[in-house]
This record gives structure tokens, C-alpha cells and sequence, in this order.
């Protein structure tokens, strides 16, 4: 038996229904219209149809009321659906019936420009304007093509938790929690060293969750929630590593590119740079990426005495947005950087066997100015060295005793990466500002609504 | 170009492989042998596989390295895929070669039993067992299914914040962070208002993710983080949300029998009971559940004065486990009790028309004591109805004005509800205590690993 629920329709779904008569339900996305018609741009979230309201058609009692209504009343609208050249997007609604469900109150976000911050404050509102809709619907499908990916290639899901005792990397950027009588808790930055327990256990796997940074970090690629995907595969060298990277980044923009077509035309994104994102992909060492900035006089500014100072950019330095923007100009495609110094990475890299100066790290850089959007490498996994790099950082050994323990009972090679889905879908959709990417953004000055 | 870490097998996909030759790269489960002979049980994660080391095939050096195997040992094996009626699985592999990676020290979970304790700290070490492991697998299909089922049928995943300004429920089940400069933040214990939203901009949406309850409750079907999936539906009904929740569980045990048939065997369930949830299910209201309680005479039990006190089921009293379950022995598939007291439900329940003193929410038991599975309802549409409940129960009415906007602009009847994922897992695993169903349990009294 058909359920009830599936007897209405959806306007991303029309084009089936050419010449036959059905029933939406949705908001009124803009009304026009003068004599005995009228134009309603009905909106259900699954796209936008013109439905057209005759006099003659509806009744007198009817007609009226399609003149009362106001942006984003609510309607459940019949009629016959019409193949038309004039409407936008080729179908409208010849309209024989229409229920007003509830009239709108004066709706605050009119057609006229609003500020960032009006609009960030009535978020829950503008998540129906077509274009944060389009966003949403992205990343929807971003999200998919991630999890399609990993179940597609053998990873087994396994979500690591959210609080957390350990503070890895000092606790100034964490938000942390009373819990019970155990006193603090924090919030995961990133689930790896759990995936890596996961890893040893069920050979690849992915955990997909919220990750949480208390930094006080203003720029526009930042959120203080955001999602992450961090896949760890045990027997995988910093080389599969890199190929996997590559792989589901080629994935996630071919499969949105087919997937979500109407949505990127509502953006304006112009594809053609994203139709070139296939595999393989560049890469370069760090030291390499050095060598091109000296010649190429891309120098490291620095603050002194409130000053910027310019230099040579030195061998172990970390890249900045200037310097990665800078680099990337030159290519089309993402680009790898690996083996970077390892003073300036974590303690669970893998020191390279040809030159412990540097560790088995790797980040991948967008094109199109999206910046790192995945960061990797392959984990320390002898027990001494990963000891020595613990306590050489004052960690306390006692809570990674668990940690410590995958490197005492059958430790294997072993990689893994995070991807930061809001800097991809922002890189995708072309967005403004990364809080135009998450459904209800949580940034330093805000977490409302 | 074939990707290099797509060049060792797994023991999953051996089938494919008869007469070839494999490298294989896992753990030692369990190792036993004499004279010239060796019998390796590996384990990689996707399955466990025979391996037979004959001293003549391997030489010397090699025999004397397997011999020195210990639990846990990783190592890399290759060798022959045979056909053996006499091996686990049906499966063996003729060794050929064999290199050892990685010598495990004494390994603390031997194959003796262990106590709960002693488990559970060592969770990051117990998910190898063969057991934990399917479990695992069994909630990666799971979550899969959940999406594959969402996904396919026209619901967009928009993702609710776990960051939260409000506190809907009162303060004392939440966790509480310090946010910045903007006072106090709360984990959320449920995404569904922000998912409301959501489901007005685009139609029919879901949020899964992890949930908070800071709960002092011990029993064996309460974590303090857990997952929940949330869909949100614009001109759903509460028929329409029974319909949904039906048509959800059915295919999510439905999928998990179809995908998961060698992990249901590890764990020895019983699958029949599982084969026959297929819709419809059952479903009474409230009070014909009542009538039921008192006519077999299943009393409420009450502590008065430190003693049990039984009484004949009142009308208005919310069920508990004693009830649910003696209700439950008559069904043999989920049954879905609707429209409860007004009093013991949420504020944000529509009430029935036709009955103010109910709500129309409903909740899903499942059967073989799974207890409940989902819990939902129609939400208030009604701007006045809403702000009076919202009054009537002390809340906050400036931070529900976003929620209560939704109610302003375009309102229509809308529906929903939660389906808690480990609660779904331990019904179907028939694990024995819900700590087992997520990878890193938290609990009241257990914060790690």
C-alpha cells in the first residue's frame, strides 16, 4: 500500500508528470500579476515552478485569495503541468485549485540587499532563499559523495567520540566540560587517534563527525564547529595516503559536478575549473615548495615591533595564506605538499627514514584560492620514537598509555587524513564567507539562532 | 593508473581469488601447529582466514620466524588461495611467504574470559575481538542504511549544531561550555528544532549526528554521547511520520540481514524475529495501551516510603520498562503507541483536534526487549498555541523567537522524529549491554579510552 506521505509532489520531480495533474505544497516564493492572472513563484524546497492563476479557472473566492497572499505564505496549489518556453525552467502549473495553508506575517528578508549580519541573525529564515538552499543542497551531496566513496571502497564507518579526556594538544583551544566526577572533558578537534585504534582493528576505516576549535580565529575560513572526515587505513604508507587523498577529492567534485548541476547554475559557478579536477593531481616536497618561493622572491613577513618585516622565506617556517596562494597560482588542479619539517607538525607523524629532519605529512592545497582542505600523514608507529616525541612535548604519557599500546601489540604502517567538508563545499559552491556553507554556522561572536 | 594501495587483498574479497596467489597483510588471531606444520588464523579486519606455513614451502629461516608468532603479531603473508572443506570459512591460504612486521608483546586479552571492566578499558584493543568487530560492522551498516535511505528518498542531510545557546529542557541534563565572550553554550540532546528550520527552507531533511545527555542514569540502555538520526518533514502529518517510521526500520533491518549475514553468525542471533519486520507494524493509541495495562492487570509500581506500592495503571502516567515490555510480549515486529498525555510529552507536540488532552506524538517499541526506537509527533503549527506552551512551561520566550518565526512566516502542519542508532544496533546484534554498540562507549563512570 502506498503511504499518504508520498502523495504530493515535489517540483525537482515535474518533469515526470508533463500534462497530468498534481498537488504541491510549498511557499510563495514571489507573486506578480495583473487582470485576471496571476503569477505565484511557488518555492518547496526542491526547486522553484511559475504557477499560473487564472480568474476564469479558479473562481472568484479563490482568485482573491491568491491576491492576499504574501512572500512565503504557505499554499497547497493543483493544477496541470505544462510544458512552457516563457516560464523559467521550462514547466509551469496551470493552476485549478488552491489552499491558503497560512498567510505570512511581513517576511524580513525582502529581494532587496541585506547586510551580512542581518541575514547571519535570521539564518533560519535564509536558508530559503535560493541561494543558501543551492549551498545546502551541495553539501548534501558532498556529504554523500564521501560516504559513498569510503562504503564503496571497502571503509567501515566508525565514529570516534566526541568528548574526550585528553587535551593532545594543550587545552586553549578546546572547550571543555565538567563530566560527572571525572572531572574535565573536552571537545574533539579531531577523531584520528581513535580512528587509529579503529584502523588496527577493522583495517580501513572512516569516522564523520562535528569537530570542535575554541580559537579565537576570525578569517573567513574558520568555524569553531565544523564537519570532518578522517578515513585511517592500517598497511598504508604516506604514498596511499596521498592516492586516497586524491582519489576522493576527484570523486567529491565529479559527483557533485553531475549530481548538482541546477544548483551550481543558481550560484553562477563557472565549472570549467572544477570539470579539470581528475587525478592525477601535483605534488611537491616542502623543500621543493621553499626552493620555488626564494626564486620566485615570495618572502615571510613577520611582525616586529608592530612592523612588517620581510624575508627570505627560511626553511622551516609554516606556509601561510600568502605563501600557499602564491604557490597555487600556478596550477589548475590541487596541489600535494609532503614531508614538511618536523618541528612544525604533530607529535604522531612518522619521522622519513631518509631524513628525520622532516615527517611523513601531507596537505592538500585547492586551486581557485580554497586552501588546505586535507591534512594527512603517516603515523609514528614505533613505540620509542612515538614515546620520545610524547614526553620531549611535556604530553602526559598516561593518557596516551592507549595510545602507546597500538604501537606494543602488532603495530603496522599506517595513514590517514582529515578533510574539512565546509572549506570544500565553500571551494565548490564558490560561497562568500565559510558560514554560508553549515546549516546553522557557529563562529566566535555568534551561536544564534 | 591502478593505485598501489589498492595491491594487497583482503581476506573479505579471498572468493574471487581461488588458485591465485594473494599477499595478505594482518594480525595473528590465534596460532597453533606441530612438527612441520603451522596453522595461522589471521585476522585483517574483514575477516579471519586460515593460513597454513608447511615447513618444506618456506624454508627453514621462516618457519623458525612463524613459530615465534605471538598473538596480535602483524605480519604480511603471501601464498596460494585454496578451497579446503576442512578449514573455517572454507577457505585457506597455502603460505608461500611470510614476513614479519611487527612482534606483539604479551597481548592482555587472551582467549580466556574476562571481566566487563577489564574489557571496556581496553576497548581500543577489545574492538579486534571477532565479536566487537562484527558489532562494529553490523553499526557501519547501519548508518549506511539509514543515509542510503534518507538519501534515496528526497531528504537532504542538513547538519543541526551541537553547539547550542539554549536550554530547552532545563540546564541539568546538559553539558555546558564556556562560548567565548557569549556566556555559556550546551551540547545539544536533539537537533530537531534547528532541523524544523531546516525542513521549511528545504523540504524534507534529516540531521544525524552525535547527541548529549548528561544524565546521571545507569542502566544498560543509556549513554551519555550517542548518535541520533532526525528527519523533518514540511507537510507530514503525524500519519505520514508513522508511515516514514515504519517504512525506515523495515529497510534498515531489512538491509542489515541482506549485508551483514557472516556478522549475525559470529554473534550467533538468531535472525528469524528479524526477518519479520516488514510492514505494516502494530500501532495503538495511548489509551487503548492503558486499557490494555489494566484489564491484564499490569499495575504501576510507585516507591512511596522506601516500599513498592502497586497500583492499577492510571490514565496519564508514562510507561516504563515494565510496562513496554509486558505490551511488547504480544507483538512479534515493532508496534507504534500515538497519542499521549499532553502532560508527560514536549511543549513543542501538536495537540490532537480532536482531543487537546493528547498529543499527536508516538513512540516505537521494538520487539525482543529492544524498548523504544524512535520517539516523534506532528509539531505545533500555531504561533499562539506555541508561545502559550512555551509560556506555560517557564521557557525562555526571547531564545525561542527563530522557532517561533517559523511559525510566522508560511507555518505549515510539519512532523518528525529521532530513531537512536545504538539502540537500533543492540536490538539487532542482540549485543548484551548498549556500551558495545558504539566504538568508544561514554558513560556516567567511563570517560576512556
Amino acid at each position: 500500500m502506498e503511504s499518504r506521505y508520498k502523495s504530493f509532489r515535489y517540483v525537482e520531480s515535474l518533469s515526470e508528470f508533463i500534462d497530468q495533474q498534481v498537488t504541491l505544497r510549498g511557499w510563495v516564493y514571489n507573486i506578480t500579476g495583473k487582470g485576471k492572472l496571476q503569477f505565484i513563484m511557488l518555492r518547496d524546497g526542491t526547486g522553484i515552478v511559475q504557477c499560473v492563476v487564472f480568474k476564469n479557472n479558479v473562481g472568484e473566492e479563490i482568485f482573491q485569495q491568491t491576491k492576499e497572499l504574501t512572500q512565503e505564505s504557505s499554499v497547497s496549489i493543483t493544477g496541470k503541468v505544462v510544458s512552457s518556453e516563457k516560464a523559467p525552467g521550462g514547466i509551469e502549473i496551470d493552476v485549478t485549485n488552491l489552499e491558503v495553508i497560512h498567510i505570512a506575517k511581513e517576511y524580513p528578508i525582502t529581494p532587496k540587499e541585506h547586510g551580512d549580519a542581518f541575514l547571519i541573525e535570521h539564518r533560519h529564515l535564509w536558508l530559503r532563499s535560493s541561494r543558501q538552499n543551492a549551498i545546502m543542497r551541495v553539501r548534501a551531496a558532498v556529504m554523500k559523495a564521501i560516504r559513498d566513496f569510503f562504503d564503496g571502497n571497502g571503509f567501515k564507518l566508525l565514529d570516534s567520540p566526541i568528548l574526550t579526556p585528553n587535551a593532545c594538544e594543550g587545552t586553549s583551544t578546546l572547550f571543555e566540560t565538567k563530566y560527572f566526577d571525572l572531572g574535565s572533558a573536552y571537545l574533539s578537534q579531531s577523531g584520528q587517534l581513535y580512528a587509529e585504534a579503529s584502523a588496527l582493528a577493522l583495517g580501513k576505516v572512516y569516522t564523520f563527525g562535528p569537530a570542535f576549535r575554541a580559537e579565537k580565529s576570525k578569517t573567513r575560513k574558520h568555524l569553531t564547529e565544523f564537519w570532518m572526515v578522517e578515513p585511517e587505513m592500517a598497511f598504508f604508507d604516506l604514498n596511499d595516503d596521498m592516492d586516497l587523498a586524491e582519489d576522493l577529492v576527484e570523486y567529491i567534485v565529479q559527483f557533485t559536478l553531475k549530481t548538482c548541476k541546477k544548483e551550481l547554475e543558481v550560484l553562477e559557478r563557472d565549472i570549467r575549473p572544477l570539470e579539470k579536477v581528475k587525478r592525477p593531481f601535483y605534488r611537491m616536497s616542502y623543500t621543493e615548495a621553499v626552493e620555488w618561493l626564494v626564486s620566485n622572491k615570495i618572502p615571510l613577513v613577520q611582525k616586529i615591533d608592530g612592523k612588517d618585516v620581510e624575508s627570505e622565506f627560511p626553511w622551516g617556517e609554516d606556509f601561510g595564506a600568502v605563501q600557499e596562494e602564491a604557490i597555487m597560482e600556478q596550477f589548475d588542479k590541487p596541489l600535494i605538499i609532503h614531508r614538511y619539517p618536523t618541528d612544525i607538525k604533530a607529535f604522531y607523524m612518522k619521522r622519513d627514514p631518509d631524513n628525520p629532519k622532516v615527517v611523513l605529512a601531507m596537505d592538500m592545497l585547492g586551486p581557485e584560492k580554497a586552501g588546505e582542505i586535507i591534512g594527512g600523514s603517516q603515523r609514528e608507529d614505533n613505540f620509542d620514537l612515538l614515546l620520545d616525541r610524547i614526553l620531549n612535548e611535556n604530553l602526559p604519557e598516561e593518557e596516551f598509555k592507549w595510545y602507546l599500546d597500538l604501537r606494543k601489540y602488532g603495530s603496522v604502517p599506517h595513514s590517514g587524513f582529515g578533510l574539512g567538508v565546509e572549506r570544500v563545499v565553500k571551494w565548490i559552491t564558490g560561497a562568500a564567507h565559510i558560514r554560508e556553507t553549515i546549516p546553522f554556522p557557529r563562529m566566535i561572536y555568534r551561536i544564534t539562532p
